[in-house]
């Protein structure tokens, strides 16, 4: 097994680069790290290396180098690594099909993206869709919060106002949320075929988005919250439109 | 208005070890950053102070001192100071008593408890109730995730042990929660008066607890999830306890 030892070691440079967006973007690879998500990236192909703190950690399959602590320390998200980091390639873009979407609009916090991505792999999501100013795909924070379920998850970055356009030409209801005066989620049918539109934490939806769903619903409260957090309201509506919550 | 310009006046300095837990403890205040929370705070008897760095920001009925932005970078948890900082009081602790209780087990990540107090509130639970293990609750971040719903939520610390047989002698039916084999959220008749238990985002419940619960629940998904996440499930099923999702 190949070691390495030096922090300065040019493979080790390249690598801490993908700590930014900029230097993922030009080679198209992404750090994740700790056990679960790297076993979560070797069911799929995109796992292309492992970098560990313990022979015994080794993954088959891939290539797997020794490194020293000091090496996982420069590498590593978080305070207290995990002893593996493993190297993605990019994923590749999904194609706008399927019954079920997921489409966010400027959705910021990277914690409720990655668990708006678990909810949606749960609740029969074919596909996410973000546009371009949600927080990005390969951010550590994000994937992190996925817990893995991202490498099962069909992820688009894309115009969401075409998209909304494509959708509905294809027979897609797209679905609107809001936090009141519209139809409560118990009144909703759900449809065969639907994209569930959520917004930004605290601006919501872009109105000219908003105008073009098919339905709008909200989920009914007291009247002492302003609001749930958005992850929270996605996964509720998304967990009610699976039938789940039906007898 | 008093004036403060030097990070190490002696109250700046004071104010600034209400950072660490053990000092909070000491002195039973704590620091809240940013309008909205210093205005669900200011809507309690708990705002002593405010500290701002513009005039304009003052508010009234409580004391007001106009800060340099070095002191505000000082007491300020992000990188981007709002620029205004509460000096609060701790809250008074609140007795056993209500209808609806959430009870957590661990609940360890800040956010995931925050998000949970929030749509506590929005979901008529009256009481929430944490073990000695759980996140602090003056802890800043759990603080701002919960978007200033702490401010109007009543937050006790306990034995989950005690709390479970005492709220089972008083009637009250603790609903416990767990992935699968147990009866399916739709199936459940929501009774008057539950206590809804919530386990360790990793670990679930500690089986010795969730042995005293009368029902256990679980929200139906596919296969290919092993688990929402804890602050989701637990407010899916408030959700569905509050009514909400009933025609």
């Amino acid at each position: 097994m190949k070691k390495i030892e030096s922090v300065s070691n040019p493979l080790i440079a390249s690598l801490y680069k993908l700590h930014e967006k900029k230097y993922r973007d030009e080679s198209r690879k992404f750090l994740i790290e700790g056990h679960h998500l790297v076993e979560a990236a070797g069911r799929t192909s995109g796992l292309e290396m492992v970098l560990i703190a313990n022979e015994n950690d080794a993954v088959s399959g891939v290539e797997n180098i020794l490194v020293t602590e000091a090496v996982m320390n420069k590498l590593s998200f978080t305070k207290s690594p995990t002893g593996i980091i493993g190297v993605c390639s990019f994923f590749e873009e999904p194609k706008l099909s399927g019954d079920r979407f997921l489409l966010l609009d400027n959705v910021q916090d990277p914690g409720n993206l990655g668990t708006l991505v678990r909810s949606a792999l749960g609740f029969d999501i074919d596909l996410v869709v973000l546009n371009s100013k949600s927080v990005d795909i390969y951010n550590d924070k994000f994937i992190r919060s996925t817990q893995g379920a991202i490498f099962q998850t069909k992820l688009l970055k894309a115009d969401l106002n075409l998209t909304i356009q494509e959708l509905k030409k294809a027979g897609v209801t797209v679905i609107g949320t809001s936090m009141e005066n519209h139809t409560p989620i118990a009144a909703l049918l759900p449809p065969k075929r639907y994209a569930l539109l959520l917004g930004n934490e605290g601006q919501g939806i872009n109105p000219k988005l908003q105008a073009l769903a098919d339905q709008v619903t909200y989920i009914p409260m007291n009247d002492k919250l302003e609001s749930l957090n958005v992850a929270v309201a996605g996964s509720i509506i998304m967990c009610y439109l699976s039938g789940n919550l039906k007898k």
